[in-house]
């Protein structure tokens, strides 16, 4: 069968060349078409030594002709090439935020302006196969999660499904640097965060309602989320951690609850081929690199209290392998074709 | 006016040796004698480079004709060594957790087996000047703090004196690698931490009871404290972050709840002059190499809560800056003496 | 065709792990083997979670019915673990030093003691592929480079081939801490060495002799080998950067120098799949995680010298990733066979 | 008496801000004007949290009114700032390159384009203590040496001293990434820079002429320079690893040159009290945050080689702390005077 013909739209940032890397791989894809405005012209390989095999030049434009797009343009602008090639029918994968949230006022509160893309919301999905993987495979567009909430909604959605929680959700992220993006700020300046952790955008992140949408799908009576990220001097990963108080509800009605958060966690997740329920505290070390998500649960009968762990890399799982295993859902292809590299330890 | 003659024992670790650094450089201070068991006989500058100026040698046991001493000892062997000592009339600073909880129990039920020495425990004074300058000024023997702890209860205290808080206390701290000492471990071991997060000791940490005391010291009605430590890839710093509920008295008799926050960290710190409330997210690297802690207090609306960040440098406010502070508290030196060193940045 | 059932002894060591993760995905090789004496009877998954989806047990003893043993025990252990096996017909490959040296008198010089196995330094090859791809397909034991002599080798033997260089060969090699292995030390503990640069072995480092071995055999003029290594702050990959003078000779028979370098080494290098003649100074990350090593050769008409930087990943092409091509070459498949991922930038 | 007024013209970048902290530490200082044109009108402790007790507003223009000004403006821009203040009489120390070498043409090929204002190169003296200390005393106009050349020739300066080499000067360096700047560009980028170690400058740096010049006042018979620079994944420091030839002449009328070589380094810098001559291998943390310099010389016989290695944090010694240094001696103070910091390990 021939490969089904791949391009991504701004291939110039972390997202899209971790993309390229994956795709390069993929045996059921021919990554035809790279595009980059200020880089338009150059080899990818001269910009991005480590694919220093590949042929590819990066494009000012895209070729309408392949069969598949990513686009990793930035939220709005992504919107703006998204909608045109959908209408021409194309199968699209937006990593930008623009599909994300199914509420267009919560996308005007929290990126500023109106939706510029309104009509597309109904039929888009929320690209989190572990939650959605029917309809990802049925979609035409499938809006890519992003970083911090597919960590955190892997570690919450067992509970909110079985109803274990109430009250307020916690969830303080410790981020790589990579999540910051490949442009140049003072707070990713080697010497700035280097030997330093820091909190950020302590009025509130805008990965905060995504997060509180999925939760709120699983369980209607989900609290408010108190989401807070950090930078930790590292290159990639995101460690989620998630303190929930438990249901008095649940609580009463389970004979064992200890067994029971361990043995729900592994139901929900028991045909989740990337993500993985450990017994031990996770590093991000332990998915480096990789698709994978390793999520621990335990429970502390002193305070009364559900405290889950996840980790991930943020640029696969977090990112360009998890927009590739939602490719492969919506191409038909197995799961984890071209993801099944191992995490790289140490 | 001669210089106080001090010792230190066991000044192999990391809070020993920067205990070591500050003294020698301590106007007041004639730092004698330093302890430590297996390299007894070796230079101190010849294990520690850094120290290259120092003709100080590593004794095996330690002179008690001095005037002052550190133990920097493991808990348990600590108390061994104070007891004596404080018997013999000499002050001392533990820097190790034999006295830091007032409940033997508590102290039975996170170190394991009995206090070793229970009945200095009602004269020790808990070390955080900012909470008890008095009684420091006063000791004989001094507690110092654990290093979560400072930073957590500094970032707690004006919010608990104040009543600002109900229901849980939640603390999520970030530490480098550091906070866990010098003794090779496959967790500190550098490939293995190194470009990686990590949860640990989620079964509960030993710092728990000890934030938990001085909460309740403060605010009769403190609620559960719930701890979570973390190691990221640095070799100093915490940085806490607290999760509190506004209590519904607190915020029905405030006029200006935003306002009022800050006013009352700001009150509360107004005689400390190493703790700095802030505008801005504080970061590790705003303190490093300095007795300073940033406290940042923040009220949300939508939640009804207050989150505090705190920062140190572990190893200083965090351990052996705290304890000079400590020192010249029971000495009669000013406050800040050889403590002026401003942070090492970038 | 039916996989070949493979080994690995002391799989817990870094190479010996990485050899796993490598030999996990090859699509030729059943891994069905991996021993270790302390952590014997526990799951791999277990001592290494990246591993998580592996079923096999770390054995006490190595099963010798299997067609192909990698070796990573550490010097003179590893040569009584490889000479029953070989006697017993199994095709070996060492990673350790034993069988690298061909002179046992270097060996004895250098690794202390008489070589422990003498009579198998005739017939084991040195398995650098680049250099020595035919005899290694031929062979039964095969010694794995140094992770050291890998790049330099590589980055000096298109000159010393072409007899460009006169006088001492400078070998300034920095290595991330992994090189150091998984054993714990003082020196690769996380805050000894993170935030720090340090120069080690200054009294001579056992990877010169075999970078000299190597480089005598391909110009029996070559001068002397001084190397000197570094430890940086990193994980992964060493950038060793090598400083030769040009040969009078050779520049006076030469017409456009410059060209000719340059040409030089893509001609050496024409078959290589995983030897990349770089335009542009190489990085470590360049090759994170990758089997490819980076070559940039430079003159300098200034000081009449060649400068020749090479970029590796200390564990993939300087260990584990080389092992397994030169298992490729052995077997008779593709030399990229499970080699083929790219390395994961940033 | 009185302390001196000393201004800070651009204390925007790294080298100005550590300029900053060690003036506000200072006793005989008062440090009363830092500029800033970006930055000007915001609090100094708003830009940087570190100084947070600083009142100091960074300002437009400098107050021409203070004793003693050190230009931190980049080259070129520095000399038409220094130009008008030395003629008024200040006495100056520029931390830019522009009166750092003698021979204008030098400065010409090296930076492009004329010298701004050679009339000033002949009474301006180079700032290395450790050479030029009387100079210094009496000038007007210092020139502070680069942070590379600052580690290279004081690691060089008593072999050159002694002629001890003969033939061509090796020097490679490892630089944290602080000494970049603080100016965004991709190589300092954290993603990029972190986990990644590279040369770079390999056309050619602009320190080498200045390493040459000293060499070249030293030893009349100094060969030639090759200077390589690389970058390393931590914030501060310098590592020099300097491979020289031993002169025939100095071998053969020399009794016991292993004693000698070191003796020679030691008389050299018996009145340096920044200089230390190491009995083992040095690491940059040694030094982090002072303004010591370590040097390990380090004879061998079978290569007829001297080997020496020195560390310097490139802020302090290569940067702020040698330009106060400079400034104790022009003004009389005590040359360790506000300098006296150890070394913050680890």
């Amino acid at each position: 069968m021939a490969q089904i013909r791949v391009a991504i739209v701004n291939v110039t940032g972390y997202i899209g060349v971790d993309l390229a890397r994956l795709l390069l791989q993929h045996p059921e894809v021919d990554l035809c078409c790279v595009t980059g405005r200020s880089l338009a012209g150059k080899r990818l390989s001269e910009v991005f030594p480590h694919l220093a095999g590949s042929e590819l030049v990066i494009q000012p434009e895209l070729d309408t002709s392949v069969d598949f797009v990513f686009s990793a343009m930035p939220h709005k602008a992504s919107a703006e090439v998204v909608e045109p090639l959908v209408k021409q029918g194309l199968r699209v994968i937006d990593v930008s935020a623009d599909f994300r949230l199914k509420d267009p006022h919560q996308y005007e509160t929290w990126y500023g302006g109106p939706h510029p893309c309104p009509q597309l919301l109904a039929s888009a999905v929320y690209g989190l196969p572990e939650l959605h993987r029917t309809e990802i495979a049925q979609a035409q567009l499938v809006a890519n999660p992003g970083c911090y909430p597919t960590g955190a909604i892997l570690a919450l959605a067992p509970a909110m499904a079985a109803g274990m929680a109430e009250g307020d959700i916690i969830v303080d992220s410790k981020s790589g640097v990579s999540g910051a993006g490949r442009s140049l700020t003072l707070s990713t300046h080697f010497a700035e965060c280097n030997e330093s952790v820091a909190a950020y955008a302590v009025e509130g992140h805008r990965h905060m309602p995504e997060i509180r949408q999925e939760c709120a799908r699983l369980d209607s009576n989900a609290g408010e989320v108190i989401f807070q990220p950090h930078l930790v001097p590292m290159t990639r990963g995101i460690l989620s951690t998630c303190y929930l108080r438990l249901s008095q509800d649940w609580l009463q009605g389970t004979f064992d609850p200890e067994q029971a958060v361990v043995q729900a966690y592994r139901d929900f997740y028991a045909d989740a081929p990337f993500v993985r329920v450990v017994d031990l505290p996770p590093a991000t070390k332990h998915v480096w690199g990789s698709n994978y998500c390793h999520v621990f649960p335990r429970l502390d009968f002193r305070t009364a209290r559900l405290l889950v762990i996840s980790c991930i890399d943020n640029l696969v799982k977090g990112g360009a392998g998890e927009a590739v295993q939602n490719m492969n859902l919506m191409c038909g292809f197995p799961e984890t074709c071209g993801l099944g590299a191992l995490p790289v330890y140490p």
